[in-house]
């Protein structure tokens, strides 16, 4: 283990921590508000932290994957730790833990909050929580490998251990050319949002924190009523936003560079569509004839829909008190979430498309059992670790879904809550059912609750294996036993 | 396709089920029950009609895994159809679709129940029901494959159609001395429960309807309370068989050959009963202080997850009342069952052993990138191609479990009954948890409902691919394109 380079991007975390922190005492000045003022020193020493740790050389440039997986892990605990504490210490969150939950929330754009009345709090502290999302959704160390100068050595194991999806799509083959180019695509869609919004008549502020709610399909709203009191021009521009920040970045990409073919002709992004317009359709004949006004049906099924696909979590109605036959598509799509390489959760689109594919090979093989077959997608071989990873992929996902319902349960309360606190929480979601349902929030849970669910969030967001990885005896023991050599070695 | 053999195939089940409906036959002579003649004619006329049909002698004596496939899943249905026949006739069940799915449920040792009053009963149909889960329990295709004078050609494919688990045991080179002594080992075992029943003073057709409930796992009671009235003897004697019927019978053979060290040592026995344990365990720390008598206390714990865990469905209590954490370990252990090569349902102790074995292989992956890593089973290496078909059988559940709980929730019911039903259908269970709880039934369902949970039974006990292929479009193409070429060749 390289902790040396581990130890030089937690620096550089820290000063983007308090690069991030700086925006909210923007606001504050703005709305002349003096909680400010604990944005400003979390950003100060956090920023100072920061250069004194990462000013050192490293000796040694090279990330291997478990280098990539700690490193990846330990940020998204930091920036999160760090960011918690100005929202506690302001007054907006009694509770360090609450506010601990509030922010892995919000990086991970999970979106489900502790608060029961967010109009009640300062601007800056509401603004804080929406940026985040955004900062999450593309990834925190993406944003670092984008901005921070190059330190040399390979990066791609950063990416691969941060990027959502069964494989890392290079556009380019520079990584650190690959992370702008993402970011440049995500900050042009967000304008976009965010110009539709002001068309809305949303005021300045609240326009861009919807903003960043959706494009890091996060889900933190700023009303108690989430989307509900928005007008249908601003749902439907929401709803629309959210369904395109949950595409694979790598069709806007094709799209960018003239190649509108081949990004039509991407598996996942049909997928994408085809299973949007089917849980559509599927609840409107479900509840047809049970709303009062034809637009208004369509737009909260397809807000909904587009909504819970992405795993952005925004609401307009409370979907609780929908027939069982509609929540159940709910949750489907719950599970399966958003594309790969796109901001939002799940299981993900691809990872479905080859599981279901190495399901129909199975059958194949009853028929024809000395054929051999080898999956297909785009038109390319999928290797077989692939295919293999992306089952012990879900096997790992259904096990850790397994004891963290477990512990959830140990609470007492309904199966069906129990079962959607961790559902959200693991796909990044934000509501769920019952009691943990659009209009409740998680306040009320146990503090075992409230961190079993925050390792839920990490692991949903990095895709596991990094959160897994930093608990793992081996790279703990590998280190010990390491130093114990040096020393025994400067001796 | 073959269907000359699968004709064949199919006149011997209804040769059996002549055979078997003489049985109750007995019971009703005993009894003086005039409702034995509908049993009475249906045996006659089914032995008849399959003399008539298996009398050919055939030209091509080979399976292939699609014929055995086929054959499998048509004998199922074809037994279950048979036997619903005099149930219905004979006024005991009102509707032919409720007797279907009792039958289903029988064969399939279920033991889900739509009946309200089973103690209204005539004695040859209770007897009936129970009997079905005996010959069920262990396989009608092997029952077969033990019994009736071989035919020549491979019936290995059969064995591989029928047999649960990921990887068929044959004990010895022939498959029909395996079916043999499979068959022997599970008449010993039933006999000694019986004596053991018997000394309880449990009547002698009540103690040998008990037994055959538990030696199948199938779990119907010959009393509306399950198991709740009967002694702590009769209660403790039963849970301890339930859960050595969940054991891999080829562990019973390595003891009777005199290799008890191999058996002690196999990982999915010990893994079984590991799960038990910490199950029990598990539950009685979460309810500990609830109880009355310790003595009571623990008996019914050990009961219930014995019971669940192999699948069976008995209950001395209702299980439905127990706090949320105790379900959720229930349903744990519902999901994975019993061993492979048990007359017990669920997913198999061993594909769970496989499923962990290949997450924690991409655990490893993350540490060690380069190194190969193969999955080992009892020392044996197990091969890619099997780590790869247990993965798409667990995809292939859940997306049947997904598409089976849509259909189910169209009725409007809560979530939990939704999921229940479907999950202990699926697992071959019996009693689920809210509206199909220990103390209701499943009479209430809609037809469609049944229908789709008739399907899941079947599938279920058949490992999925068997019920699967019938309805695969290829296997209908090939036949009717061979039976076209056929006839044009006769031209």
């Amino acid at each position: 283990m390289n902790w040396e380079i581990i130890v030089f991007v937690l620096g550089n975390i820290l000063k983007i921590t308090g690069g991030l922190m700086a925006v909210p005492c923007l606001v504050a000045l703005a709305y002349h508000e003096p909680q400010g003022w604990y944005f400003f020193w979390t950003a100060v020493i956090s920023a100072a932290a920061g250069f004194v740790i990462a000013r050192r050389e490293m000796s040694n440039k090279t990330y291997h994957l478990k280098e990539g997986c700690a490193a990846t892990a330990l940020s998204w605990l930091l920036i999160s730790a760090v960011s918690a504490l100005p929202m506690h210490l302001c007054g907006a969150i009694p509770t360090y833990t609450d506010a601990l939950f509030e922010m892995i929330s919000g990086y991970t754009t999970t979106g489900s909050s502790i608060l029961t009345d967010v109009e009640s709090l300062p601007q800056c502290a509401l603004f804080a929580r929406s940026f985040s999302h955004w900062i999450g959704g593309m990834g925190v160390l993406v944003f670092m490998l984008a901005i921070v100068p190059s330190s040399g050595g390979s990066k791609m194991n950063i990416m691969k251990a941060e990027s959502p999806g069964p494989v890392v799509g290079k556009l380019v083959p520079k990584v650190k050319e690959t992370a702008r180019i993402l970011y440049i695509i995500y900050i042009i869609m967000t304008v976009i949002q965010f110009i539709f919004l002001l068309a809305g008549r949303l005021p300045f502020l609240e326009a861009l924190e919807i903003t960043f709610g959706t494009a890091g399909t996060g889900g933190f709203g700023v009303k108690n009523s989430s989307c509900g009191d928005y007008s249908p021009y601003v749902q439907w521009v929401v709803a629309i936003f959210m369904m395109l920040f949950g595409v694979n970045f790598n069709a806007y990409y094709l799209i960018l560079t003239g190649k509108l073919k081949e990004a039509l002709k991407m598996e996942e992004v049909r997928g994408y569509f085809i299973m949007i317009g089917a849980a559509c359709a599927l609840i409107m004949i479900n509840m047809a004839g049970t709303a009062d006004s034809a637009a208004d049906f369509v737009r909260n099924t397809f807000f909904q829909v587009s909504s819970l696909e992405t795993s952005t979590g925004y609401a307009t109605v409370d979907f609780d008190l929908w027939p069982d036959f509609s929540k159940a598509v709910l949750i489907f799509v719950m599970f399966i979430g958003a594309c790969a390489g796109s901001t939002g959760g799940g299981i993900k689109v691809s990872r479905l498309i080859i599981l279901i594919k190495s399901m129909l090979r199975e059958i194949g093989y009853y028929l024809h059992p000395k054929s051999v077959r080898s999956i297909k997608s785009d038109g390319k071989t999928v290797d077989e670790a692939t295919v293999s990873s992306i089952n012990a992929y879900l096997v790992t996902f259904l096990s850790i879904f397994c004891v963290s319902m477990f512990l959830v349960s140990l609470e007492g309360r309904d199966l069906m809550t129990n079962f959607s606190a961790v559902l959200t929480a693991f796909n990044n979601m934000g509501p769920g059912f019952a009691d943990v349902g659009p209009t409740k929030n998680f306040s009320q849970m146990s503090v075992l609750s409230k961190y079993v669910l925050m390792f839920d969030m990490l692991a949903g967001r990095l895709e596991i294996y990094p959160m897994l990885m930093i608990f793992h005896p081996v790279l703990w023991k590998e280190t010990f036993e390491k130093r114990g050599m040096r020393k025994r070695h400067s001796r």
